[in-house]
């Protein structure tokens, strides 16, 4: 099963390389990973996606709340969450393309982070399969790089 | 002074432990890092912040470059570049807050990921020092959570 963890951590040298080892160590993949900071600037919140072995799992999340610079480690798939990611996608405009590219971005509501001659690169977000669709629909007309920030997830509302 | 460093990486288990530990190893420290998919499903793109000693920086580069599961590394900060992030954040709503929220949700262009009775989860994407006037101005009303996707980057328009 697929599972998004959520961890609170010191934000010391190391604790990256340490998590992201836990999890290596024990032949889980990582799908996507987002480390930014949070209010208190000594603590750094993680989002991490991964899939396999239930079991394991609740392993890794015990062995990751042993970590001393670990502060909180949950697993938000167990409760009601919402989940959303960011994509910066250029994509080529021809005479032939623009006004499809237009559509989409506008039906996407999608923003432009720049706009080139011959390119234009817009800035969307949404949930994996939004980010998912307008990445399929966008590939045919020309897609030159895109970058995505990986979920990041709360818990809903009123919950805690 | 302050990198962005982008790293396309064969995805592989243990690839993300030894990048974040050539960081760490050198004494750096990683402000704020993401890793997702590309369209290719065997590689991944990494988005990297760190701030600190320009030679030491460049080292780091060399070294990311000849792990083998490193297809290309390059510091976007040396050219021009947007960049983004996005954060979900969790807002105390009361009846005396209510309509200041709502005001500074319009304002950053932001949208409702989630509603309960007593907060409301936003949703909200720009570049840094935006979402960081987002989070200022939203503090004082009672922030329960937030979670940063830390930031992605990409390359202006037509430069390569």
């Amino acid at each position: 099963m697929r599972h998004t963890i959520s961890v609170l951590v010191e934000n010391k040298f190391g604790v990256l390389a340490r998590i992201a080892g836990l999890f290596s160590g024990r032949g889980y993949n990582i799908e996507s990973l987002s480390v930014a900071p949070t209010l208190d600037p000594t603590v750094s919140r993680m989002t991490i996606v991964t899939a396999g072995d239930d079991r394991v799992l609740e392993q890794i999340s015990k062995q990751l709340n042993k970590l001393i610079d670990v502060i909180k480690v949950w697993d938000v798939t167990q409760q009601e969450f919402v989940d959303r990611e960011l994509v910066l996608i250029r994509v080529d405009v021809t005479k032939e393309t623009r006004n499809e590219v237009f559509r989409l971005a506008q039906l996407f509501e999608a923003k432009v982070a720049d706009a080139g001659e011959r390119s234009l690169t817009l800035e969307a977000s949404g949930n994996e399969a939004r980010i998912e669709d307008f990445i399929r629909l966008l590939k045919p007309l020309g897609i030159r790089e895109f970058v995505r920030s990986g979920r990041v997830a709360i818990l809903k509302s009123d919950q805690k």
